[in-house]
Parts: structure tokens; sequence; C-alpha cells
């Protein structure tokens, strides 16, 4: 997702021994006129983004069903708030951070990038022109910040998901600007940027798998380690106590809505649409994006089956979503097959995973931190099977490097909020459930167990 | 949301004198085949309509969850059934009477019609030619239906949320003919079909704060104020009972469909693709529509923890929709940051409103007139701001004459049903719940409350 | 949805008489560059084809709204693992066999095949150049074979539906195995593949009520013969249980979901996108499809209040999708009355043939056969009213031809299945819900009855 302005100024530096071969294909017949293209490109985005500003609703879907009902409502605000909250992080802060062009604060294109530029995100102006386009070879500045705003927005969503039952509603919100705006922009930046990872570790991570989805694992692990477990989840014996979701159906409509929009979230990322080259990786990737989650479905059931002797639905909905992680760094250049594979070694790693964290008494409500981090990780290496660009150092090195940012960073931020204004609730909230002690309502105030408070 | 047909006869006019300036553009080199432009409009339009039409599913979610699980059933009935109604209502006759391109039943394009034309929709033939399209320069007839047909299927479901748990089911389903096929079409040709809100007000209203919000809002108020309250919810010492929505989740994730949905509203309504200038506005309007809807669920949520102490989250997905509908009338001009405040102001209206209207014992179910009356009167002003096409007075009279007609009108129709088929359900029913008595079943035959009726 | 590819073949058979006709229309100017109608029509099939992906989500919550809350984990554990097999089966075997392009294993285009070819479908290269790609003149094999992957897995969701709350999960994912791999593929070439339906017949089925619907529809049939019907369901003096859907607001979000993804189901069955005539098709298509959809539902409302004297909101959602799946076979030609009358014959269809399955004592729990089979006749017969292309004879035999060969082959599955491993639930399972039974766990743990097991 390295933005074509930049890849232009390394391209200019290629240029000077390969120049003969540019030209030949200069010479070719043009068959999609070059507003054509900025046409296309800019609808791949609005599309693509579209389709992962929905996947906010299956995140929250996802939540919403696999907690317990006490605590739905609260999930729910913590949703719709958080990707508000990340609209507003990302405007003010985090798309110039993100992307510099140029500018950084601190490093430069040719160096590497560390520290990106600081200033509000400003669009193109109504009814530009072709000569006041930002950049013409590329899409509308607009679409790009749209679509680029989702990707932000999903990595806080990944971390609701982990922390929820017991964090407190502004806490969590004051880490959502703070990751939006900032932990997530510089990270990302580095690569998608322009950034050292990009210019000198050779990082690939076509859509995100590390860029995205660990980074959400990572803020949650963070969070998840600071904050504690629910009250009851890990008994003095190693007892673990199951706290089954309220509502698998909503929880499977959630995974669902999450696959729907992981198409914009690959496909889109291939950034451009307006060759036949383009348009044909945009559909490789939509068919190995499906292919992927498949694989981690069937594995998912498949393992639970033979280790369990039962089907488990929720390890199959987070199948789907590790397979669908696991492919996100390199949607395009496997065949259908290897990502099938790819997406059910995903799925083989949440099945577990999920038990591996409960021995190590670390509480992630919804299976965020194996479905976005470890996948994540394994998707990062994932790419090492098909694309020759990766190297084994580079992969792991940026894995690393991003995953220490992003740790650290995120824990003297969730430890300064819990040494200053608290990030748990309080027992008796816990108790009752947080739509109660933090939101005096019911998410189902007529159903079953919920009835008792009326 | 003016058809470009109907500019470009008061183009015909203008360029009596602008001659040499549109002679110049045409001499510039076209950089998309005209033939593009069409095939990129229409598909525009295919894209935002098949968004609008899923805001029909989240009406239908957002009301399902915020009416009482014994109703639950008749809001989705209502639903399905006024989304099918208003595909014939248009079909038959709104389509030309909000469109008459020049065949005005009174009025004409010089003076400003005031009623269109009457006659079925009738598409373009089968595998059209160029040659006989009905407006090469725009998007096919199919694609502009298909896209205005939602936006009046939309004005009919904001009227299903305010009149909820006590109308019966055909009387609803008369009026949300008569809506569609009359009231909407005909207001809605004052200003999208070159009427004289357009041609002699300048009034502005990109993708309908007033032409769509408003008018379903006006409508609404008409029938609760003749229909009355919910037995119980106002005593008589001015005591209001809440009476809480029974599926929180499922409210939620109403709103995070029609938030995906109005993309398509608002960004469609730019009309055109097909071109550097067009593609890039599409863009900006994805973003600040996004924006506006943030600002509606920050301002939401601020504003109920610092006047409740608590936040709400039924405010917080209204403070959504506020933001959403505040930004309709000019999704375009704004940067982010007014776009942003704009949806803030939207979210602050719907948390002072609610509870006025309660006061003023106006029972509003799901909060419809707050969010899509007020916000949208407020919405109709903001354009102000930032369109310097706008003008206050033309604004203003605007929202009053849409108003009084569609209040005036609708309460006609209302009162005209309730002496005559009677619009209310029994006492009886609305006590047992109109699922039971109008439908014969239970939409949660097992959960809770629900099972005292198996 | 016949290949161009294909047509050509049959196109260069013709030109020999037509050669001067297409010669003039050659010497036309062509005003979308070639390369744009490759893009533009692969970008049909990527946003049809997540339309239809969505599907699977609308048809997981339909059924899931439909069961009774013990069985609404197994249903979804059906419907995300369905999908998953079906990604497998298609890509392994389906997709060849359904597209030999000229290679039949038995026939040929000339004389019409039978049985397609065998091999693992393989997409185009990264980055490929125009000389490279598949077919220049139609669209990506990637967009391809993402779209017509969404409709064979469509087909096996039809299956899940009529045989909930009792078959056994892996059987019935064996099922779905050999429905996508194999008899899905092989009856779709026989027609789609350009087999002896298509050259023999001349039937048509634009995008499926017969090659999609009607055989979900006979492998549902085919299975609930074998299967029987659910524990209680028929009593012995002809009294017919009613067990009602646990969550309707659930069961009509599917609906709208299903109706939603019906604008990819058709509309990108015009497979083209990339000029005047197509896209106009395109958007005829769309509200042809909406229209259809509505008279269903209008149909089924107003016929159960004239038949029970109360409207039944099942059969609004099922008059919807019987409406989508009459005008399945011919969304194109119809004007929109005729789509809204089509569609409402649908309505009609199912009104009257649930019931009558259920004096068959033929268990179908969703009214899955009554929709897709039954209303996909109607669909299929229906092209008969506009289109000239078909004939009576081509129509029926065709319905035939393929409802014979889906039930034989579909029976002898279920019947071996049935003899080998068992296809049935035991009894226990059944009364205690297949969630305890086959998954342990619970959908609802919190609700209503489900909390009797906690």
């Amino acid at each position: 997702m390295l933005k074509p302005s930049l890849i232009a100024g390394v391209a200019a530096l290629v240029s000077l021994a390969g120049a003969p071969a540019i030209a030949q294909e200069a010479a070719a017949p043009i068959a999609v006129p070059e507003h054509s293209v900025f046409i296309f490109n800019s609808l791949l985005f609005l599309i693509g983004g579209f389709l992962v500003m929905f996947m906010a609703a299956g995140f929250c879907m996802l939540e919403a069903g696999l907690v317990r009902s006490k605590n739905v409502a609260m999930q729910c605000t913590k949703n719709i708030s958080l990707f508000s909250i990340a609209a507003v992080g990302y405007w003010v802060i985090g798309y110039n951070l993100m992307y510099p062009l140029g500018s950084w604060s601190i490093g430069s294109d040719e160096t590497g990038g560390y520290l990106g530029a600081f200033g509000v995100a400003v669009l193109e102006a109504v009814g530009v022109s072709p000569e006041n386009a930002d950049d013409l070879s590329y899409a509308s500045t607009g679409s790009d910040y749209f679509f680029q705003l989702m990707f932000c927005a999903a990595t806080a969503s990944i971390v609701s998901g982990a922390l929820a039952e017991r964090i407190k509603l502004w806490p969590f919100l004051i880490f959502t600007f703070i990751l939006t705006a900032i932990i997530y922009p510089i990270q990302a930046s580095w690569k998608w940027g322009g950034g050292f990872l990009d210019t000198q570790f050779a990082f690939q991570d076509f859509a995100g798998s590390t860029v995205v989805h660990s980074v959400g694992g990572w803020a949650a692990l963070a969070g998840a380690l600071i904050l504690g477990a629910r009250k009851g989840k890990y008994g003095p014996d190693g007892k673990v106590t199951p706290m089954p979701g309220s509502n698998l159906p909503l929880a499977t409509l959630g995974a669902f809505i999450l696959w729907l929009g992981w198409f914009g979230f690959n496909g889109g990322s291939q950034l451009a649409m307006g060759s036949i080259g383009d348009v044909a990786d945009v559909s490789r990737i939509f068919a190995n994006t499906n292919a992927a989650a498949a694989g981690g479905v069937i594995a998912a059931i498949v393992l639970t089956q033979l280790l369990y002797g039962k089907v488990d639905l929720t390890m199959a909905l987070n199948g789907a979503l590790a397979g669908l992680v696991s492919i996100t760094a390199e949607p395009l250049t496997p065949g259908l097959g290897m990502a099938t594979l790819i997406g059910a070694i995903g799925g083989v790693i949440v099945v577990f995973t999920v038990p591996l964290l409960d021995r190590l008494k670390i509480d992630d409500v919804v299976g965020a931190i194996p479905v976005h981090l470890f996948a994540g990780i394994w998707g990062t290496l994932a790419v090492l099977l098909t694309n020759p660009a990766a190297t084994f150092f580079g992969q792991i090195a940026s894995i690393l490097i991003v995953g220490a940012f992003v740790f650290v960073v995120s824990a003297i931020v969730w430890f300064f909020l819990a040494a200053s204004i608290g990030i748990r609730a309080s027992e008796e909230e816990e108790m009752a459930g947080l739509d109660d002690g933090e939101l005096g309502l019911e998410a189902y105030p007529e159903f079953g167990k919920g009835s008792q408070f009326i």
C-alpha cells in the first residue's frame, strides 16, 4: 500500500539504468486514457473504503455477540465511539504523520523516514481540475484519505474486543485517540509512507498483517496485561471458567461482515485498478482472500472436531478471521491453493493459541490476540513463501520493530491511564455488568437474565 | 441532485452570453471518452443505489431494536412492506411527477414548475444504442430511476419508526403509498426536478436534508400528533415512562448500516463520476459524510456524559444519524473540520430535542423527528456556512414551503384515514403487542417475556 | 451468463453470413477503449461477486432466525462451513467442469457438451499484460472465478435451510462438497458453459432460476425426503405442529441482505458493463430485480391478509425471496410492470405451496423448496412472456432435465450417506437441540428457554 508518488521517487532513481525499457513501454498504445486511470483508482478506494468501513459494524457485532448480555450495550457504545474518535484522530494528526510525502520530521525519503509530518489532513478543492489534482497518476486525495482512515479505525476496533467486559469507557476512548492519531500512523509511515522499514528493510506487508492487525493485537495485549482478567475468569487452582458469548448468530453475522469487508481491505490495497494488470490483480486478491478465509474455517472445524470431538462455532468464526489476517500481508502472489493453505494455518494457530492465552491467564474476551497478532505474524512470514521481494530478515526485523514500538508505547499509555484516571470498572460494576454500571441501561431488557433488572 | 438534462436547458439560455467560454472548454483535450462518462455515472448510481437500498435494512434493524419485543415483528413487517409499496408508488406515479423533464402539469422550466408530469416510469430499451439513450451526457435512465427510488423509499422508512408500537399496518401502508407516489415526488420536483424552489429561490439541498429527511420528519410529526402517544407513555402528572428498546445491538447494527448507506446517499448525489473533478468531489463527500457522523456521535456521548453523568447508547446512535442528516444538504463544500462540526451540532440537537418532544407529549418511538426533521432543518441552514450559492431567504423559505406542504397534506391524509378505517390499534392489541394482535405471531417466542405467550 | 469466449465461437460461424453487418459496426467510432471494457467488466464481477458473497450472510441470518433457539448455533456453523467447503470444491473441480472452454470430456462445443474439463482452477498471472490476458474482450479470470464461485456457494446455502434442525453436520458438509464440486458445475455447464441445453435446446436462464435456485431446491427436496421430518412436526392425525422461528428480526435482516445481494446476482449476470447498452441493461436489471421483490412482498401480505385475516411476516420475507427467484431467469427483458407481476406470482406461489408441503409431510424448515424450486420453475417459464429467444419446449425440457439429474444424483448421494455414516441426529440430540448435542454450546445461553441449560 505504498503510495505511487513515493514509488515514483524511487523509480526516478532506477530509471537512470532502466530508461530504455520504460521508453519502450511508453511507446506502446495507451488503451485507457490517463484520466480514466485516476477515476478507476479513486473508485477502487471508494468501494474498498466503504467495505472496510462496514467492518466497524462487523467488529461490533462479533464482539457484542461474544460478550455476556450484561456488557453488550457497552460493547456497542465502545465500537461506535471508537470509530468516531478514529475519524478525528486520523484527521487532525494521523494522516500526515502516516503520509508525509517527503516532509519527514525525522528522517527523509532517501535515508528512510522515522517520524512523519504534523498537520491536519486537507483534501483537494471542490471540482478540482486535472492540473490541480494532487497526484494525477494516482487517485483523488479524498478517496485515499477515506480508504486509509478506515484501516486506522479497524486497528482500534481490534483492541476493544480483547479488553471487553471490564474496561471503562472514557480511558478506552482516550487510548483510542492516541492509537489512531499517533501510534498507528507512525508505524504505518515506516512501511506505507515510505519510511525506513520500506527503504532499509524491504519490508513486505501488502495490506497490513503487521501494519494493521498485529498492531491492534500488540495494543490489545499491552492493555490486557495491565488491565488484568475478568473477575472469576481464572480460579486460584488454574481452573478457567468459560464465559460464553450471549448471542452467537450476531457474532456469526459479524464474522461474515468482516469477511465481506476484507475484499475491500485487501483488494483496495492494490491501490490501482486502471489497467489490465491492476484489475486482474485486484481480482486475484479477491479470490485469494476468499480462499484463505475458507481455509481458516475448514482448519478450525476439522481441528476442533479432532481435538474435542465437537465442532466449535466460535473457533470457526475466529478461524475465518485468522485466515483473512494470514493472507493480508500477501494476498496477490499466492495461487488459490497456497492461499487456502496460508489461511488454514491461520485457523490452526487460533485453535491452539486461544487455550494457550488462558493458560497464561491473559484474558482476551473475543480471541483478538490469537486472530490479529499471532495470525498476523504468521501472515507476515508467509509472504516469504510466494513473494521473492521479501527477505526473512526484513520480515522478522519489521515484525519485531513494529511490535516493540507498539507494545511499549501502548503499555506506557495504558499504564499512565491506569495510574491517573483508572482504566478498570469497579468490582460492583463488573458484576452487575458495565451496561448497568456505566451506561445505566440494558441491551436486552426483556430477555432471560436481563429481566431480573427490570 | 438536479438532473443535468435540466441544467442543460438552463445552460442553453446562459450560453447565449457565455458561448465563447464553452467553446474553449470543448477545444480542450477530452481525456475520458464520452461513453465512459455515461458508464461511470451510471455505475455511480448503481453503487449508490444499492447502498441506499440497504438503508431499508438499517432503518428496519434500528426500529426493531428500539421497540419493545412485543412489537418487533410488526416493525419488521412494516419496513419490508413500505419498501415494497414505495417501489410501486414511485413507479406508477412518483418518478415522472418528480422528474417531468419540461412537461410540467402546472408551471414550466422557465417560470419554475409546481406540479410534474403524470405517467408510469419507463426505462430505456434493452441494449440501447448511444443514439437512442435518453441522455448520453448523463446516465442510463434505469440507473437514475433505481437511485431515485431508493431516496423515495428512505423517506417512507423515516415515518415508520416514529409511529411504531400503536399504528395499524394497513392504514400505514396506504399512507406510505400516498407519500411515495405523490407527496414526496411533488415537493422533490420543486428542487431536484428543476421546479420553482430551484429556479426562483436558488434553494440548495445537495442530497436532501430537507427534500428527504425533513419530509419524512414532517409526515411523521403529523402522524404522531393525530395518532397520539402510546398508552402509559405520558402520565397525568407529566411523568414520562421510559419504554426501553428490546435489542440494542440490533439497533446499533441498524445505525451502522445507515452510516454505510449514507455514502451512497450523499456520494451518489454528485450525479457524476466521469471526470477528475467529479470523482474527487465524490471522494470529498465520502470523507465529509463520515466526519459528520463521527462528530454527531462524539457530541452525543460527551453531552450525555456531562448532562446525565452516563453515556447513552441510543443517543450515540441517534447522534450518528443526526450528524449524517446534518451534512446531507451540503456534503461537498465543507472541509473535514467544518463537516465534523456540522455533524456535532446535529448530535447536540438530538440530545436536547428528544426530551423536548416528551415534554410536548409527542411520542416519537425512535427519535425520528429530532434526527430527521430538526437536524434536517439545521443541515439545510448549515449550507449557508460554506456554499455561497445559498441565500438565507432561499433556504428558510424552502424549509417552510416544503414543511407546510408536507405537514398539511400528510395531516389531511392521516386525518382522513383516522376518520375512515382508523389508524390506531385497539387498546387490547397495544397492550398485548401488535405482533400478537395484528400478526398473530411473536418475534422472539422463546426469549424472556415473550415466552409467556407460548 | 454464457461466456463471451463461447459466444465468439458461435459468432465465428454466424459471421460467414452476417459479416457485412459486423464490418459496419466495426467502422463506427469506438468510444470506450478496449482495455476500459475489460476493466469495467471485471469491476462488474468484483462488485457483483462481493454482493453475492454477502448473500451467504443473508442465508445464514434468515435460517438462524427461522429455526428454534436450540438449533441456531448449528445453523450458523453449517452456513459458514458450507460456504468454505464450496470455495474448495469449486476450486479443485467445479470451475473447469462448469467452464471447459471447448475442452469437454464428453461432447463438444458444436454438438453441445455434456461433461466438462477436469482440473484445478488457475487464475491469470500477477500483473498480467494485455497480450497474456485469458480473454481481452471479456474480463479477468480472477473476477470471473470469484463471481461464479459465489453462485455455486449460494446453491449450497439453499439446501441448509430446508434440512435444518435434524441433519448432522459432517454428512451435510460432505454433500455440500459433492454438490459444489460436481453436481452444480455439471448442470451449470450445460447452459452457461455452452453445453447441450444451450446449443440444442436454446435454454434461456439469465441468472439462474433453474441453474442455481431450482438446483438448490431439488437437492434440498431429495434430502428432505430421505432425511424425514422433524420429530413431532407431523402428528399421526395429520395435525401439523408449528415450530416458530426464534428470532424474526434476524430473519428479516437475512431477507434484506439477500435482496441486496440479488442486485449483484442478476446485475452481474449481464457479464458486461463496458458499453452504453450493457450498463443500461445492468441498470434495467437492478430496477426490475427490485420491482419483482416488491411484487412478491405485496402479493404475500395481501394474500395472507385475505386468506388468514392476518399478515404473516415469514410469508412476506419468503414472498420477497420468491419474487427475486422468479425474476432471476429473465431480469432484463421485462418492463417494470411485468417484473412486478412476475415477482407477485412468485409470492402467490409461496403462500400456496408452503402449506402444501406440510400436507405432503415434507418438512422444509425455512420454506426453501417453495421459494427456490417452485418459484424457480415459475421464473424459468416466465421467460417466455418477454424473451422471444425462449421456446416453451426448450424451457420445459431444460427444467426437467436439470431437475431429473440433480434430484436423482442428490438422492443417490443422500442415500449413500444415510446408509453409511448416517445423516440424521439422534432423537435425544434433536430434542435437546443440535447446538447442545453436536456442538456442545448454546446460541443464546442467557435468554429465555436457553437458560434452562445453564
